[in-house]
């Protein structure tokens, strides 16, 4: 395994997401390699890169002009230009056959030592790392979107991913400029989708139960968790509120607490329409095409602001910004 | 009934929360009389209003100088004061016997008409509201600290309150620049403990289950949920996502996620070890006094800049403010 000057790293698979990646190693200083497994999806493939590294110019991301990240990048429908690479990531669409087919092409063309990796949300690493030889050298590597203005970085291992893997993929995230985070024990959902989905259980259910309304939980996590989720987190906020009034609050309201294992029906409701959700302006809410291009715009704008905003108030060195 | 610019609102409880309540209230324009209850605690509570007003000004939150405004504050340890207020919030401690007994004060003192509230996050509404004469013009107002500098403001009916009550204080939260949500069904936690309290659950049971560490936990949270939450709240982010993916996720997810109904033992052991948060420097974290009042300031300043951000961003127009 090599520092990360001479680190060259493979994505496979180049659509929002994998591009969206693409720009964020480039930007760090690494050479790309990059494989449209698609047949003709090369040249898309091609322009959908340039255009995150764009949104990586515009957002004051990047050291020099883009043009001088995209020299580092090759890209190509065949799987052998991986062949110098360190480490791999797939970044495919959530099918374990699909991916188990990408593996395969994978291991063909890099050598043995590479460290591979999974961009999955969905799928256990345990299953994944099954498909190639020398599993200890495979996890799961989670980014949120857009890649390269988000903090936010899951590393995950499988059964048998190695320590040595997992260690070198979490000292070169911080070369990233990742805050990342290390899932040691594989677990379904990974940290921050159970964390997350949990809230969607009981939302979902308060809604269900007509005690709110979309619109008012929506409010109420915008401007109640909002306004202290990037400074603390989670337990960081417990602290703050004062740790003692817990034990009561939590025996009276745990208990009541939604414990459902099923769709809720204000969702299946939604699959018989066929809404997709601001894709194709059916959802929770509706919206005409217009606000659903302006909802893409405003996530733009505002993971860069929350971006520049969370960097003012670091949580280990919370004193020294504050002088 | 009147409308804001003669309303004289009461506020009894001049803690923290009582304090920065009032602050909030002066600044949109109500006189206000505050009552401090606790025999002794009246220049106290002079103090902490005036403090909490200056934190307004400098927080570029008042239109006039914070003396201005401090001119429409009476405040007393005498309920009398409160006569010819149309709405009085009690902020006292969370305890039900302390609260009957400082709403019998209050019934005394103003008219029956006098819209009543209590600002619990704890106890339901349904069973302080049995305590007044009345009991149609009695609900919840929870508002969340600070609260000159948080949108969030939650109304809640208890089993006897009035439409016309609800929506009578659902109008004036609107001109203290709020963004109200209304819960028309009691029920324990309101909307927004419930979300985050289904939060707080999941991820104590993966820290206790040795899935994730306390830092983990927090990081994914501030960097993840951090980079859309005050942008989407909940059900907008799911149409964001594309909600086509979600049955297949909940089908997976739901069922195995955190469940309990009981105090999880990483609580109870720091309970044992009588730790408060920063409040004592003991909880989930270690402090020094230095690193505890630091996460005041940070909290105090983080606010603010939250509160100017999504400003930028209100959901109902989000395509003027792209133009």
């Amino acid at each position: 395994m090599t520092g990360i000057k001479d680190t060259s790293i493979g994505i496979v698979g180049v659509g929002l997401m994998g591009s969206s990646i693409v720009a964020s190693l480039l930007a760090a200083g690494h050479r790309i390699k990059a494989v449209a497994p698609l047949a003709g999806e090369l040249d898309l493939a091609a322009v959908r890169i340039k255009e995150q590294l764009l949104l990586c110019e515009k957002g004051a991301l990047l050291a020099k002009p883009a043009h001088f990240y995209l020299s580092s990048l090759t890209i190509s429908e065949d799987y052998n230009v991986l062949h110098d690479c360190s480490l791999v990531v797939e970044c495919i669409i959530e099918d374990v056959e699909a991916k188990e087919a990408v593996f395969k092409k994978i291991v063909a063309a890099v050598g043995k030592d590479a460290v591979l990796a999974s961009n999955t949300s969905a799928i256990p690493i345990s299953i994944l790392q099954a498909f190639v030889p020398g599993p200890e050298r495979f996890l799961g590597i989670h980014w949120a979107e857009p890649a390269f203005a988000t903090r936010f970085l899951e590393i995950i291992c499988g059964e048998k991913t190695s320590d040595q893997t997992a260690n070198w993929v979490f000292e070169l995230a911080h070369l990233w400029r990742k805050e990342p985070t290390l899932l040691r024990k594989d677990i379904r959902g990974f940290i921050t989708n159970r964390l997350m989905y949990s809230v969607y259980r009981e939302a979902l259910t308060l809604v269900e139960n007509g005690y709110a309304t979309i619109e008012d939980a929506d409010k109420a996590f915008r401007y109640d968790a909002g306004s202290w989720i990037t400074l603390m987190g989670i337990f960081r906020r417990m602290d703050f509120t004062g740790l003692q009034d817990f034990p009561v609050i939590f025996n009276t309201l745990f208990p009541g607490l939604s414990n459902t294992g099923e769709v809720p029906a204000v969702v299946r409701k939604l699959m018989d329409q066929d809404a997709r959700g601001t894709l194709n302006c059916k959802g929770f809410y509706r919206y005409t095409e217009e606000e659903a291009g302006n909802w893409n715009k405003a996530f733009e704008a505002f993971n860069q602001d929350i971006y520049r905003l969370a960097a003012l108030y670091p949580a280990e060195v919370i004193s020294p910004v504050l002088k």
